[in-house]
């Protein structure tokens, strides 16, 4: 695993307002439930909870909530009983003598038991310390209602006493969690699954895109708010196939088509607060995948508005990138525009780089056939180069796989985006994924739902519709049965307890990119 | 040091709301005054510094600020210049790449340079941690003003910037104390001191009870923020001969009139938020001192509207200490009413205790006189028999000094309690003054200036001037060659270290009952 952090301060941006103006005018209401805890929760240790815990329901009661004062180094543990994204608020008095100090609490937000056993103090990774979602916070006058001005995401709120005076002690009472977001779990269609665990896969799913589509589909709602391209096509696919919230991928689609660079390029995420910014941070798959996740929009909504306003920006990435394609029809990739394709950089990325852009043209192509694009010939032609080049040089026809063209590395990424890619038909896109089920299954290294998506679906568009199921029910079945209220940024099935961050604490587990369930279940099951 | 904390959850309060409402009439405002940090600074290891630190000006400019971005691990100290009491908030941006992360911040406020090194985890006492000055603060999106809606202690404030994300960094400016007092320092008289040495003390004693002049007369306005009666007598005498401001004393006696116990006790301290409470603690020394007060208030102020309502709460305090009297004039104190006289258990209190009984009844006799009160007599009464049974039973004649009845110790509370009572004439005075300095001086194993400004007093009443002012200087001004900015809490000459939490980080560097050089110097020199 492993993450370059991206600093090009000499980039400079072109900001179309025409098109940010649209991206504004599509900006959600935030929807609100009052949440109550359903349980008092006691963390216990248990081999067989995520990193070792997990959560039971304690003998002291909820509805007695503010009979258990606490003074210093006391804490109890609200369960909300789901995890939620929102705003949390409670009621605290002072029980005894008079109050003859501040009340000093900390409060503790976390989607899994054992990120309210993790220590913040022992977390030194390389991602920002401030996003674990602990508060110290000092009341001087009590009763108060403590109203926290931050958004959490969790299930799990710890309220921990740091001290108190030995002449009284803290009571609370009438806890709230303001669940948001900007859709409604009643917006989702009544839709039967025979089979109980794709059903509860389906469901956790659901939740998943649920808690993370808020002013934007976001990437994580604990820990990065922001919006990703790379996330956004796969939330934007399962949004289809559940809440149909159409406005909100617009929304998002005409955000990166108003902030490219001065040459075109869209960046890979972009903030919207305190206005809206696009990141310093360039991909290569993540800028050419905005021609395709304009081509999916245009496939569901037939806006054409939406198409004309956003083809060019779709156009200029499908152009840069074919700028790296030599005369051979060979993708000659950039130190300064990396292909992503997965966290990890443990394998080669070159084949499945050329396979995504084949890829993603494929589907530009259909965008310049909608728009009577005048080189639409020259888009095909190219297609065609880089699809020759990768049968007939990618490809180790003795060992049905492809290959790295140098190292003849082969790995699952490469034949997983070729056979999305559809560069072979359908027969042979079976043989190949039957040969790398042989080869490579149980497939170990590979840590992220993101790239277990594009393996399931692989199966199912090379017609192993057994295998995919299989996978789908091994990979997102296992994070179920070690306890997820919503599936996760990161997950090894080899390797449970595995964290990118080396902690929980810092760990993501509502993450946008492993809600594809739901869409891979409607579309192919 | 040890101080017992007293739990009386039986007591039932009497509220008189005509007097509370007096109390309340006179609510000063507070005058605000913005302050700018005079420098950033770094505190070194310094063995002639209290704790073994100083502060000394950084090489690195305050008009600079803006320019030190601040990322993981980095910190900077601002200076005020002086010692403060208020509000702060500054302006906080991020340089570099998009804000990817919060902002998480530490903001530490220090009245000593040793606070701002002590580290938070490492105090384990037994007051409260929730007195540490110290915020943990998360700020999701820049540029923000930060702030901060609690009121500080400090002359120091640390801004420890515990992480941001490797792509941005932390930049701070414009930050602003508003320091608050209800007095202004332009209501001081010219006052013309020759001795520097006493000039630079009486000028940190004015600082001192200029701090501690807010809402009430506040104990420290670090950590006990409360109205300690004990306090109030000697801020009330340090503002007579300074700023003057009868209404906050007025204020300050209404509120402990207007809430005694059911049988007429008046508590320790009183709280004034959410609204006026009185603390479950009871002093036999700090009762009775109300109408030390209240006669002290007459004195300068002859309100006889003051007079006549709160004369029937001191009264009542000096009946309740006068049925603990026997009929030889001995005073039997009570477990739940125990005598304070200093924060030292290490020596016998029943003597002094009976001198502070004689102080007080001849101070109430005066306001019993300008009452009018038909049982005067009775008073003078037993005012002679308190007189008797200390000159007779309590002073060995050999050894020249009070004793304690059963044991004979001989402490120096006992001395100075008995010549402010002036159980003996100024002569006789003189010589048990002297005479304990022969065998008690250098003074060990008292902690607190509220002691030492009773043995100051004492030689003063004595006639030993010369022996006052010495003390005066080693006492007060080995503070300020330690680098006080106000006078503290508790200081041992002969231990300059010494907290009586065991740590700087609890200590109160700015407290009431230090300030009472500047009554001293102006009443005796």
């Amino acid at each position: 695993m492993a993450f370059t952090f991206q600093i090009n301060n000499d980039v400079t941006w072109n900001r179309e307002e025409r098109l940010l103006k649209k991206a504004q005018e599509n900006l959600p209401e935030i929807l609100k439930t009052d949440i109550q805890p359903v349980a008092i929760t006691e963390i216990i240790e248990d081999e067989h909870g995520l990193n070792g815990y997990s959560a039971v329901v304690s003998e002291k009661k909820i509805s007695d909530l503010a009979k258990y004062g606490l003074g210093r180094d006391q804490k109890i543990i609200l369960d909300l009983g789901d995890h939620y994204v929102g705003h949390f608020s409670i009621d605290i008095t002072s029980v005894g003598s008079p109050m003859d100090a501040p009340l000093y609490l900390r409060v503790k937000f976390a989607e899994v038991p054992a990120e309210v056993v993790a220590d913040s103090n022992d977390y030194d990774g390389w991602l920002s310390k401030s996003w674990i979602q602990e508060e110290y916070i000092h009341l001087d006058v009590l009763p108060a209602r403590l109203e926290l001005p931050r958004r959490y995401s969790c299930r799990f709120i710890e309220l921990a006493v740091i001290d108190t005076s030995p002449k009284w002690q803290a009571s609370f009472s009438n806890p709230v969690f303001v669940a948001e977001s900007c859709v409604a779990m009643e917006q989702l269609t009544s839709f039967e699954i025979q089979d109980d665990e794709l059903s509860t896969i389906y469901d956790i799913s659901v939740k998943t895109l649920f808690d993370c589509m808020q002013e934007v589909f976001e990437d994580g709602p604990k820990r990065d708010r922001r919006l990703w391209i790379g996330d956004l096509r796969l939330q934007a696919l399962a949004n289809y196939a559940t809440f149909g919230d159409l406005a909100l991928t617009k929304r998002c689609l005409y955000l990166f088509g108003g902030m490219t660079t001065t040459d075109g390029k869209i960046p890979a995420n972009v903030f919207t607060a305190p206005n809206l910014i696009p990141d310093d941070t360039f991909l290569f798959d993540y800028s050419i995948f905005f021609a395709v996740i304009l081509a999916d929009f245009y496939y569901q909504t037939k806006d054409q508005e939406v198409l004309s306003d956003l083809y060019p920006a779709a156009k200029k990435q499908i152009d840069q990138a074919l700028t790296l394609v030599d005369d051979e029809g060979r993708l000659n990739l950039l130190d300064e525009w990396p292909v992503f394709i997965d966290w990890s950089n443990e394998f080669e990325k070159s084949t499945a780089g050329q396979a995504v852009l084949i890829y993603a043209l494929k589907r530009f192509i259909q965008l310049a056939e909608w728009m009577e694009e005048p080189d639409l010939i020259s888009y095909q032609e190219q297609l065609a180069e880089l699809t020759v080049f990768a049968q007939t040089q990618l490809f180790d026809e003795e060992k049905n796989q492809f290959i790295i063209e140098q190292s003849k590395e082969i790995n699952v990424a490469s034949q997983v985006w070729m056979v999305l890619a559809e560069v072979f038909d359908q027969e042979k896109n079976s043989k190949i994924m039957e040969e790398m089920i042989s080869t490579q299954f149980p497939i170990t290294g590979i840590a992220t739902p993101y790239m277990y998506h594009h393996v399931v679906e692989a199966l199912f568009v090379a017609g192993l519709k057994e295998e995919a199921i299989q996978l789908l029910k091994n990979y997102w079945g296992k994070m179920i049965e070690l306890g997820a209220d919503t599936f996760w940024e990161a997950f090894k099935p080899e390797e449970p307890d595995f964290s990118p961050y080396g902690s929980p604490i810092m760990s993501s587990y509502c993450h946008a990119w492993s809600c594809t369930p739901a869409y891979l279940i409607k579309k192919y099951i």
